[in-house]
């Protein structure tokens, strides 16, 4: 029996793909091989990887002056490559330091070059995301980097910020779930094992002409311009986990793609949203109203026991991984996009029946 | 139907372990999610990670005083990373520059720190390893980069130098199906994809006290000392490939580990070898008999024309990627771990009936 899985990720993906995938495990389309015993150069492989790109363009809107990579490491490798290529002498980079990602991308920036934060949420225990005027720029910052959503702090910006710099966004957790305004940003990355498919894969969107600036002195896997010019194909891909969000990408695009998912997410987050705020102070959020994710609902009951009780019930009910990250604590229910309905409709259910039986 | 994969990587995977894959694809031990759908923070996913880190150490007989990491962005991440964390300032690194994995990395070590070649096999078209004696190193060198198996040319190190300063190899091609001699070398990786499972997966193994000397400026998915403090849990591991190398550990373990495997390697790669040899000039390897690959066995046959059709012939039976790599031709059979038998006998055979007709 499938549960209905909360995880912040790796997390839930559409069971129609997981059949695909198993269907097609042992014998890839009558080549005689799985797809994970293919060649990263066979015309069979090329079909998918091309298909996956493709996809993806189409799904987010992403531009024709922008290069799509697929990469390796997580968005943690990604927090060294985008300074290790974007930052040339004499420039730094903002950071917007929203939550525990939004710290560690700093963290690993300033480990290679000149990083500030340009707006620091620590002090108000990253309940929400700044206004554009609260951003404190130094005059030879090359870009500002945001991280679109925190998934452990279950806050995110709800637009991005308006300013005269370019943005690079961490999005691993939001990604595919909203539009993206292009004409702000050089540079998007993200984590595929939320909204795109399994672990192992990393997803960079690049202004073709950002790129080309770019240094070329860098060992060959860490130089953003390599895999641009082998169309991530200089070295073996992550193969397997490209094929299966190839297959979520169409999955979403059936759905309505970026628009459709945004609906869904908008909808979906509201129930659980609207539950909290209805449940008479029984349920709070830590987050301002405009900030909350729609990704990562975070929130408590009146005590440490009867969270225990509630996450101990929701798994007899066969809901599973809603406990906060262990830096927070609470509950968190990660609506990614390949959440059922009927998952979220099982979880506001028993949040009314417990708090019926709490209170 | 499955045909016979000979494919230089990704490349064949043992059926029973894809079987097993497929079978648990949808609901992994009764978790209700798949394996791709799990937290990498879950006891599922802990026990399938600390499994496989013991099948790789018992398989690989790594010795206490290494600690095994699992990393991504395949052996190309870890030219960069080789370097970055064992070079101090005023030391320098030796390569042994024998083809193209050779050359690539002792490319991507210079782009970072002082790099040079210890020796160079390209004047002779790279048809040999170095002795010993031939190696020339330089007093400030930290340490001697080989590779152990050439995949594109077809050549290895029957045996490692035995020197006075530590080794790094990069063993992708060749991991696990010899025995290593841990006590002259510091650092050993390889990707995944050829004997251990799919791509996407890095297996490197460290001296866990070069470990604790290393560089601790480093972005954090750069530094080898943090993904040692976090066993390899840093951040999301690629799960998936994980997963599979560790049913692959066992299905290997079964056969008797590496020694079971070197003696595989040495019968397999030997009757394709006899052949070549027994042809009476019909088919010719470019490889110096001592020097000869056990895992990728290249040969030609007397014309462009023969060796053309030599693949579409063996295509129809059944045998596929045999094609030599692009960069040198001609005819190349990779016969990793989980070749079969029979594969390696319809190669055989189907070389002595080829000779026949073209003669």
């Amino acid at each position: 029996m499938r549960i209905h899985n909360f995880c912040a990720g790796p997390c839930t993906l559409p069971l129609d793909v997981l059949e695909e995938v198993q269907g097609e495990l042992l014998d890839f389309e009558g080549s005689g091989m799985s797809v994970i015993e293919m060649s990263h150069r066979s015309a069979e492989y090329e079909a998918v990887h091309e298909d996956a790109l493709t996809l993806f363009r189409e799904n987010a809107a992403v531009p024709d002056d922008f290069t799509i990579l697929f990469l390796q490491g997580g968005a943690t490798l990604q927090f060294a490559v985008v300074p290790m290529n974007l930052l040339g002498e004499g420039a730094s980079a903002g950071y917007v330091r929203s939550g525990t990602w939004g710290k560690g991308a700093l963290k690993d920036a300033a480990a290679w070059g000149e990083a500030y934060a340009a707006w620091d949420g620590e002090s108000i225990a990253f309940s929400r995301m700044p206004s554009d005027d609260e951003l404190e720029l130094r005059p030879d910052t090359r870009y500002l980097h945001v991280t679109s959503n925190e998934t452990i702090e279950g806050i995110r910006m709800s637009s991005f910020p308006d300013i005269d710099l370019p943005l690079v966004g961490d999005m691993s957790s939001d990604y595919l779930s909203r539009p993206i305004p292009w004409e702000r940003f050089d540079l998007v990355y993200g984590g595929a094992q939320k909204n795109l498919g399994p672990a192992g894969l990393a997803v960079m969107v690049v202004r073709t002409a950002a790129l080309e600036e770019m240094h070329t002195d860098l060992p060959s896997y860490l130089r953003l311009g390599a895999h641009a010019d082998k169309h991530s194909l200089m070295n073996t891909p992550p193969m397997f986990a490209i094929y299966v969000t190839g297959k979520v990408l169409r999955w979403m695009k059936e759905r309505g793609g970026v628009a459709g998912m945004e609906e869904r997410a908008a909808r979906r987050s509201g129930s659980v949203y609207d539950a909290i705020v209805g449940s008479d102070g029984f349920y709070r959020s830590p987050v301002e109203p405009a900030h909350r994710s729609h990704m990562n609902v975070v929130f408590r009951t009146p005590s440490n026991e009867l969270d225990a009780a509630f996450l101990a019930g929701a798994e007899e009910h066969g809901m599973r991984n809603l406990k906060g990250h262990r830096s927070v604590g609470g509950i968190r229910a990660s609506i990614y996009n390949a959440m059922t309905d009927e998952g979220v409709d099982s979880l506001v259910g028993f949040m009314a029946a417990f708090r019926d039986s709490a209170g």
